[in-house]
């Protein structure tokens, strides 16, 4: 079979230059192992992932496949215990949803808000992933290297030129450079995330020409043809979310995968009523109407724990109006294949592109 | 030397797949000229250019080429007279700028707020450029068809799939994806500009996916890495405003100029507050300003009208402060060159870009 390589697959252990993002709704062992025996890099998104979970987890996949995963996880400080009477006005923006649905009245939550960061660390330290992967900030100098020294191989998302610059000064292995059309949390922590929304093509060639180490491209990449794209602005690999969203070892939700198949048109926001942090989803009914009413929210991750009851029941019942549906500018593009097809359709598409480039220059 | 060649460069005479975006700020006959003379497409941005000033600008590039150009329009309706009494909230807004630059207090504008669109849309037919675009809109079938009955091939802009197939569904030859990246006015006309702010790569790759004619893409292109990308996505030329801002020919301002090339970070920002129509302008204080106030404006182009004095009073005071600064995300990446220079540069790292793509490939 005709190759695709470049030399931070070398670097990761993969055929392929494709990484499936981590996403905690969809990752599961099936699908990551199904992505790594395909060729391409399985991830887990383990932000809010307990350590002993996510050993489990990690074991599961390793009986699955022998290849490289990348494990992920959210670097940014967690917030300190937020009093009762300052919890109120978030609570209450959502309290007449969690009634809609039958749920007792929203109560006060409790720090932490999501698991200890350090027993996070540790747990990667033990699991020794091939590549271990951070978003949302920086870890100390030392410990990038500490878990280095472990043969892992470390990656930081950037969604701007300084943070790019910052994670090379801080000795990481590549870069995701995170455009505006991706999926999920915006990893932006240098600059406002607002103000770093910068496109996928644009941001992906300014990453590339400001620092020397390798990076991958997140944002919009759903097919062949967008992968052979950051190829082209220098890219080493491609990373994709919402392609793998709709995929039958995804554990993404029913609502989830068809609010991604059914997309016609790009009808994503980036809203922070969901988590605290900004991120991209389809919008629905829960967005407009707490961004209409300016709602409170809590800060992250303290706001997830207050609508994840609202998400259980409204994904139980099969309500795609109040499940956070992740999703990149690009969903319409997406198809539902097994991992294993998908990766290969991806790389089929992506040599067919390259031929295609190839013949533009012979003509 | 080797060749880089689409169908549409046929369609459209050029002999290279790259489009200088006209830009009514920074075309003049010498940037035209040039351009087309090194094989690309110049483009005259003529929205707010009278019919004979449109006819001695094509002269002047006439006589100094006999290559292809491109002229554009904005199609979007004028609002009708504005009442005095409804101008007063966008007149206070910018008076206290009026007094620091020494002007007499702004006046209320009057209609006609920009010259008449059938006007210039004669004056089109009678210069028969090569290529005649059309942005923030549509025209009827009819004008389409009696412009291209002149041997005229035409062009809309999309920035939504169900834009490209209006255009398509419309007759015209091709479609430009103006991705979100992009310098200038959002071209949305079915869509809200604000609910179309889909990145370059995704928007690119699902407009080709679903229209049948020749694609341009535009947004957040600087350099031939950039150009090699929107190839690959399926696009068949590349569409670039930004770059060509900072070319001596350019009639761009020297403040303009400075900003664009002086860029480290994207740093600009989607706005209403000059022209009445959301645009991205490098951010400076005049838009800090009038965001944060919530400042009323105009409807388009009357805003144009009130903001005119102002600009062309700091542009001659050398203030970058409260000039139209347009540019697109990527602007870091721009350079000063000549236009021809930029070009061949262009075109010499296209086709670097497709051969490390190959090697890719044969690795």
């Amino acid at each position: 079979m005709a190759k695709l390589h470049t030399p931070l697959c070398d670097r990761l252990g993969i055929r392929l230059p494709i990484i499936q993002a981590p996403m905690p709704s969809a990752s599961t062992p099936a699908l990551v192992a199904a992505v790594s025996n395909a060729g391409a890099l399985g991830s887990f998104g383990f932000n809010p992932i307990q350590p002993e979970a996510m050993l489990r987890e990690a074991e599961a996949v390793r009986a699955q496949t022998r290849l490289p995963f990348n494990l992920n996880l959210f670097v940014s400080k967690q917030p300190a215990e937020i009093a009762v009477a300052a919890q109120r006005g978030a609570l209450d923006a959502v309290a007449g949803y969690y009634k809609d649905f039958g749920l007792p009245p929203p109560q006060p939550v409790r720090a932490p808000y999501a698991p200890d960061l350090e027993a996070q660390l540790r747990a990667i330290e033990e699991i020794r992933p091939a590549v271990f992967t951070f978003h949302l900030g920086d870890l100390l100098q030392e410990r990038v290297r500490r878990i280095q020294a472990l043969g892992v191989k470390v990656g930081g998302s950037a969604n701007c030129i300084a943070e790019a610059r910052h994670l090379e000064a801080l000795g990481v292995d590549f870069i995701i450079a995170q455009g505006a059309e991706a999926g999920g949390h915006r990893g932006s922590y240098l600059r406002d995330p607002y103000e770093s929304m910068t496109g996928t093509l644009a941001l992906v060639r300014m990453i590339v020409r400001n620092v020397k180490i390798p990076v991958a491209a997140a944002g919009g990449i759903m097919d062949g043809a967008g992968i052979a794209a950051v190829l082209a602005l220098g890219a080493q690999a491609a990373w994709l979310g919402t392609a793998f969203v709709p995929c039958p070892e995804s554990g993404a939700s029913r609502q989830h995968k068809q609010s991604v198949l059914n997309s016609k048109e790009d009808a994503t926001v980036v809203t922070e009523k969901f988590t605290g942090k900004p991120a991209r989803v389809i919008s629905n009914r829960f967005i407009r109407e707490m961004e209409e009413r300016g709602a409170p929210r809590l800060a992250f991750p303290a706001q997830n724990a207050v609508t994840r009851p609202l998400r259980a029941a409204a994904a139980k019942a099969g309500d795609p109006d109040f499940v956070a549906l992740y999703a990149g500018q690009a969903a319409p593009l997406s198809r539902a294949l097994p991992a294993a097809e998908l990766v290969a359709a991806l790389e089929a598409e992506t040599l067919e592109a390259l031929d295609r480039l190839a013949a533009l220059r012979s003509q």
